[in-house]
């Protein structure tokens, strides 16, 4: 398994700003922060978290990987569903706290809800109190009953 | 102070993901993770927090607010350097808790190191070992000295 420790730590906040290593920073739970976008339509198809472990594997194989909270383990996206990620390119931020890849999502979609994006639904703006959510591009796209059959 | 019950609280899994209420998903320090991309180009800009006050200030204004984790407080992005970001459409994601705004970023750039995005720089795939980043879109917009001088 791979650890915090095969990334180097972090230095000086104009290192870690300014600077060519990539060390990225970790929270207190080992996870930094992976913000997902569609390489071809640019839209944000989902966020999830990264461990040290799903970081190097992402960036070894160029595949998706992430760290599943809920069951508390190493994730390859796709592996249950066939909905694997190519990761066309990946970004650091200012902090070196969150990550950005644009990937290329073979099948049929991205969210676990069968829709290719997560976020399928607006939040209107302007309006005081209790807040009516609007599906937006919220057809979905594949059955999850059959695509997660297997897990 | 907007507190957390200025939001319904979750209901199971199928409201949740399936309903039309608004109901976030605060983490155990009260906040959410906030995606914001740049309305014009989709770029990411940057990932930040909100704490319940600021996602209704959000809601409410229009005008992007986050909760700064280093400075414990809620911030109006820009109220410093005066690049804040005007709310085009939020939306949030399966389960709530993360939530993805595009925005119209005025001035010159989100990044407090100075630049349009906090993304600035690449992560090469395919490399075993240590990993050296590379610089892209990188150019400096504005000082961050001068816009930041009377923080």
């Amino acid at each position: 398994m791979t650890d915090k420790t095969s990334f180097a730590a972090p230095g000086s906040a104009k290192d870690v700003e300014e600077g060519a290593a990539f060390t990225p920073k970790f929270d207190s739970a080992g996870l930094v922060t992976a913000v997902v976008t569609d390489s071809k339509s640019g839209d944000v198809l989902m966020v999830a978290h990264m461990n040290a472990e799903a970081l190097r594997k992402t960036i070894d194989t160029g595949e998706a990987h992430y760290f599943s909270r809920s069951r508390n383990k190493l994730w390859r996206k796709g592996e249950s569903s066939g909905h694997t990620q190519r990761v066309v390119e990946m970004r650091v931020d200012c902090d070196q706290d969150a990550i950005w890849i644009k990937v290329e999502q073979h099948g049929e979609g991205a969210c676990h809800t069968g829709r290719r994006s997560c976020f399928y639904r607006a939040v209107p703006l302007g309006k005081a109190g209790a807040v009516t959510l609007e599906f937006r591009d919220g057809e979905k796209t594949f059955d999850p009953d059959k695509a997660y059959r297997n897990t």
